[in-house]
């Protein structure tokens, strides 16, 4: 048996970012969810795979893989076509900045334990807690599209005219907005990105609504 | 001119990362000082090279990167010797996710933009504050302790007998936690790894300490 196994859950962005990148690489994959909110990803079988209890994990090439990051490098170096880097180290370090903007500032302070957090400790109730959430998508997402806007190496995507590590980043981070109503019309160039990507079918196949555990 | 500059700041965690990085390379580099306390990061002239307001900033060989963890993905493309990274691609991927447990789990939601912000937006007192931080470290180090003493992997360091990406982000956050009295005695093997990498010059000469613009 070498099958390709990815724990996960519909919601989460990082499970989000690798079902992009394994659809993107044309692998098949099957899937088994982790219910965060019901802590699933505390159990103790689960716990032996990623002593985080952090979802995703996956199981592939005989390995245990964690970190949605590393994985996806981990796709990329073993699976190079279609690529998800630029060959050109100056390339690899902008789209690695554009995904890190993502990935680094906005997502580990906003995900669900975090906001979690804020309520248990802080008291914070749900207006609280979205304008917290809001705020730091602003942080960041203010620059990403400046940077998106002006810089030359934009495309259809993120870099060029074909996804890289910085779409599969940014798209999951745009659906998430969602739920908190973050308004995007400060950010046309993002929104236009976006909609170029949902578009791919890899991408579209992996939107949190058309996965099996979906709510 | 095709002279290295980081742009700064001695207590930053990430542009620690990169002096080390930079270090263990080998590259002369000048560097100049953004105070985060005193908002020297959010000056106009810095922002045309970071939109984003943040240290660090690397200008090499006439480029402009951000992020640190792509300004360190860079170098090591750059500059091979000594590697970062492991040749094998499990090897690739298990450094990424033990440095991405710090850089992607701890660092952001224990930054100071982060701590500033749940002073204002919660009125949390230093005490509170402080324990956010231990908190975030503890659901982390943890894992990381638990991963680092049973992995056969680990070396001397992190990933083998030589310091690799895991522990240029491992070292500015066992130094960044002294500030916020995080006891490290459930994380023996962490504490060794750490007291072998400060024994190395590359690690040294990047300490907080010992920059032109410490405190």
């Amino acid at each position: 048996m070498n099958s390709t196994l990815l724990h996960g859950f519909f919601r989460s962005s990082t499970a989000f970012r690798v079902r992009i990148a394994l659809n993107l690489k044309g692998l098949a994959y099957d899937q088994r969810f982790r219910h965060l909110r019901k802590g699933e990803q505390r159990a103790p079988d689960y716990l032996m795979l990623n002593p985080q209890g952090l979802v995703p994990t996956l199981e592939i090439d005989n390995h245990v893989l964690t970190q949605s990051l590393a994985i996806l490098e981990y796709l990329d170096e073993t699976h190079p076509e279609p690529a998800l880097l630029p060959k050109d180290a100056v390339g690899r370090a902008r789209v690695r900045s554009l995904a890190y903007m993502v990935a680094c500032e906005i997502h580990p302070i906003n995900n669900l334990r975090v906001l979690q957090d804020l309520s248990k400790r802080f008291g914070a109730n749900d207006g609280a807690v979205a304008e917290w959430f809001r705020h730091w998508v602003k942080e960041t997402f203010a620059p990403l599209e400046q940077r998106l806007a002006s810089e030359a190496s934009t495309g259809t995507f993120c870099h060029g005219n074909t996804p890289t590590l910085a779409d599969v980043c940014l798209v999951p981070q745009v659906i998430n907005n969602t739920r908190f109503q973050v308004d995007m019309t400060p950010y046309p160039t993002i929104s236009r990105i976006h909609r170029a990507c949902i578009e791919l079918p890899a991408f579209a196949a992996a939107l949190p609504d058309v996965q099996p555990d979906a709510e």
